[in-house]
C-alpha cells in the first residue's frame, strides 16, 4: 500500500539529504504552449536534484529505511542510469556499503560517476545475462539487500515527494504530467496529489516507442511490449510494474503519448529558452504540454523535469540530428 | 556619478519588469574549486533573466527614465548581440518604438529573436561601416535616442541591480566576480557592492586574448588593444568605457584572465554538472574561480553567470572541440 501518509514520512525522512528543487515558469513556453488555450506551467526542476535526477529521493529514501543490520550488509541495485548514481550517492552519505551491476557497454561516463560516488561497480554481459538475476546473485553473494528501481513502495514514497513540494508551492494546479517508465515516479507523485487534491489530473507520459503503459492501461492488465530504442532512455522498460500499475490504473487521467522528435525539440526549447539541461527522458512530460496532448482545458500545469543527466556526445548528436 | 542610491532607484524602478533571478550553489562546482582552499560558490543566474542576459536590467531601466516626450521619439541601439535583445524587448514592453543597428552577417537567430521582441532591425556592413556611426544616423534620421550598451549611467545604475539582490541573498561574500568588457556590469556591481560592503574584493574577469581592461588597469590610462575572436562573443570590446574607467579603477581588486580553453571547459562543467546552459561569456567569471586565479583566502565567493544565449550551431561547435 502507498498512501500519502508514507510520502509525507518520506519526506521528513529525506528533505536534510535531497535538495528541494526549484519550481520555475517560463514566458517563452507558456506562449509556445498556448495554441489550444492559454496555459501556465510550472516546472518542477529535478534535474536539479542532487544525482540529476527525481531517483536520489526514492534512493534516499530506501536506505534511510534499512535497519541496523540490513545496513551493516550493505546495498544493491542493477541500473545502467539515474538510480545507480542516486543508490551509489544515497549509500556513500549513510555509510552504507553499495554494489550496482551494470551492463558490461554502459557509457564509460556513467561507470565513472557511480564510482565516483564511491559505489562498486559489476558487470555483466547484456546479450547473454538478464541483469535482475544478475543483480540477486550479487546480493544473494553479499548478504546485501537489492533496491529496486521503481517496484517498491519506499521507492515510490520517495518519488513521490516531489509532488509535495510542487504542490506546497503552487497548489492550484489543473493538472500533473510525469514521464513514465516503470511507474515509480507516477504512483508516488499521483498519490500524493489525488489526496491533497482529488480534482487535479494526473498523466503520465511515455515515448511512442515504449508505449508498454498505453497498452496496460487500455486493457486493463500489464502487457509487455518489445524493446524501443527511444532515445528518452531512461523510459525503455517494457512493462509496468507489478505494484506500480494498479495505482496508475487508479490514478491516471490518461496515458499521453509523445514521439522522439518531439522530446527533441522540447529538450532544444528548454535548453536554448530555458537554459536548462534536460535528458530526453526528462523531457518527456513537458513535450506532451508543448506538443498540445492534453485536454484543452488544462490551464494550470505542473511538469515533472525528472532528470539531467546527458553525456556530452549524446547532447550533440540530438542537437545536430534536431538542426 | 554613479552611487548606491542611483542603484537602488533603478531596482525600485525595474523590479517589477525583471526577473528576480536566483542564486544557486552546487557542491560539485566546489569540490572543483576547492584545490588550493575550501571554497563555496554563489552563482548569481543572469542567464535565467528575461532575454537571456544582464543586459536586460540596463536596458528596462534606460527606457524607464525616458521623458515623455523622448518615449515617442523612439530608441535605437547597436548591438549584434544581448544589449539588442534587451532593448528591444525593454522597448516594446514600455511601447516605445526601437530601431537596432546589426551586422548584415549576424547570426539570423540573433536577427529573429531581435525582431520578434518588436524591433526593426537595420543592417550595416561590418567591412566597410562603423557600427556606432551608423546608429548615430539612424538615431538622427529618426529623432530617436541612442541607448548605449554600457558607457552610460543609466545603463550601469541597473546591472548594478543584480549585485544588491545577490548580496540580499548571501551578505558574507569575500569576492564577487564578474565578466568584463565595456565595464557596465563591473562598474554597477562594484559600486552597489562596496557601499554595501567595502571589505568584499571585486574582480572584473576578461578572455587572455580581448586584455584591454587588464592593459588599461596596469597602465592607470585606457588602452585600446587589436581585435580579439575570443569564443566569448560578447566580452569583444577593445577598450574599456570612458566612464566606466574610473569607475573599474577605483574599484577593482584586480583584473583576471581566463583562456578560451578554461571558458569551455568552464561551459561544459556547467552545463553537464550543473545543468544550466550559460554563453562562453557568461562563463568567464566561473571560469576563473575554476582554474584557481583567485587569491587562496577566497572562500565565500559571489560570480555572475551574465548570460545563457548561444545558438545551437556554436554549442555543438563547443562542445565538439571539448572532446
Amino acid at each position: 500500500m502507498l498512501t500519502i501518509e508514507h510520502i509525507r514520512e518520506a519526506h521528513a525522512r529525506i528533505a536534510p539529504h535531497v535538495h528541494r528543487t526549484p519550481v520555475v515558469t517560463s514566458r517563452s513556453f507558456d506562449e509556445a504552449a498556448s495554441e489550444t488555450a492559454e496555459r501556465r506551467v510550472f516546472f518542477k526542476c529535478e534535474n536539479l536534484q542532487r544525482t540529476g535526477s527525481f531517483k536520489f529521493r526514492g534512493a534516499t529514501n530506501s536506505i534511510l529505511c534499512l535497519t541496523e543490520d540490513e545496513r551493516r550488509r550493505g546495498v544493491a541495485a542493477f541500473s545502467s542510469g539515474n538510480h545507480a548514481q542516486a543508490v551509489a550517492l544515497a549509500a556513500r552519505k549513510a555509510g552504507v556499503r553499495a554494489s550496482i551491476v551494470m551492463p558490461s557497454d554502459a557509457p564509460r561516463a556513467k561507470v565513472e560517476a557511480t564510482r565516483a560516488y564511491g559505489a562498486e561497480v559489476i558487470f555483466y554481459d547484456r546479450q547473454r545475462e538478464d541483469r535482475e538475476q544478475v543483480a540477486r546473485r550479487v546480493a544473494e553473494r553479499e548478504g546485501s539487500l537489492l533496491v529496486p528501481p521503481f517496484d517498491d513502495y519506499r521507492i515510490m514514497a520517495g518519488q513521490g515527494t516531489c509532488a509535495l513540494e510542487l504542490l506546497e508551492d503552487v497548489p492550484d494546479l489543473d493538472c500533473i504530467l510525469v514521464p513514465c517508465s516503470g511507474g515509480g515516479l507516477f504512483a508516488g507523485v499521483s498519490t500524493a496529489t489525488k489526496a491533497i487534491n482529488p480534482g487535479i489530473h494526473c498523466f503520465p507520459v511515455e515515448p511512442e516507442t515504449a508505449d508498454d503503459t498505453l497498452q496496460s492501461f487500455r486493457k486493463g492488465e500489464r502487457v509487455t511490449t518489445p524493446p524501443s530504442s527511444t532515445i528518452a532512455d531512461g523510459l525503455r522498460v517494457v512493462t509496468p510494474g507489478k505494484l506500480t500499475f494498479p495505482i496508475l490504473q487508479r490514478m491516471a487521467e490518461d496515458v499521453l503519448m509523445v514521439s522522439d522528435e518531439e522530446i527533441a525539440a522540447t529538450l532544444g526549447f528548454i535548453l536554448f529558452r530555458m537554459k536548462l539541461l534536460v535528458e530526453p527522458s526528462g523531457a518527456a512530460a513537458a513535450s506532451a504540454v508543448l506538443f498540445q496532448k492534453l485536454p484543452p482545458d488544462a490551464r494550470r500545469i505542473g511538469v515533472v523535469l525528472s532528470g539531467g543527466n546527458v553525456d556530452p556526445e549524446a547532447l550533440v548528436k540530438l542537437l545536430e540530428e534536431r538542426n
